[in-house]
């Protein structure tokens, strides 16, 4: 879809950090992480969000989460995480193209506020989560 | 398993109020909403978390809740939700038998704080909101 941001990055006109790719989802690292290892996982079809996703689409969606968040665990040495849909404006959802939120989270975290990962703490960091996909 | 909260739930040792059932699933108001119509949708059959549920269960998760969702939606007169997913106690989960919280949401809401419905309102509320399950 035309001006989606997501479109964007489906279709390779915009980059991002790169987890995982398969046929209808596309997972990369949030540019402003809640929390250490943030990532998002969309449908590379554009569907404006979770409401409109159809079922075989939908099946799948929460089996690669886990598979994504398992591995984002194993990289970070954590054992818990949180996986976040935001259907609409009221529930927080800004870019209108249907994403799932991954936080890994641990003991006494924060929300993180501002953060930027550095570039080669972000290159060992994609490099780790990838051999931890199994 | 003996002493689980949602197990018993599910046995009907502990009572709820339904909103959804069938051969994997139930759906239930929280007892201890965080927005209006909060709602859990929880597997019959016992695990831990998220990361313990099946590719074939897991498959059906986000299209039942995705259905609830869209029932509580039209019956609220409101369009948007959260749906999330805790996996662990530092993600936030307190009862260790898997379950998806499903939240209403408005425009400018904010997180109830020790709210409990009045037995006729929830009567009320559980009755339409079956009504528009479709």
């Amino acid at each position: 879809m035309e001006d989606c941001l997501f479109c964007k990055i489906v279709n390779g006109e915009i980059p991002c950090d790169k987890i995982y790719e398969d046929e209808d989802f596309l997972a990369f690292l949030d540019i402003s992480p809640m929390y250490y290892g943030h990532t998002l996982l969309v449908t590379k079809k554009h569907f404006k969000d979770i409401s409109e996703v159809p079922f075989e689409i939908l099946s799948k969606y929460l089996n690669i989460a886990n598979l994504i968040a398992k591995a984002l665990c194993k990289t970070l040495d954590v054992e818990d995480y949180n996986i976040r849909i935001n259907k609409g404006k009221s529930a927080g959802q800004i870019i209108f193209h249907v994403h799932l939120h991954i936080l890994p989270r641990m003991r006494g975290d924060a929300c993180l506020n501002n953060f930027k990962y550095k570039d080669l703490e972000k290159k060992k960091l994609l490099s780790k989560i990838k051999e931890n996909l199994i």
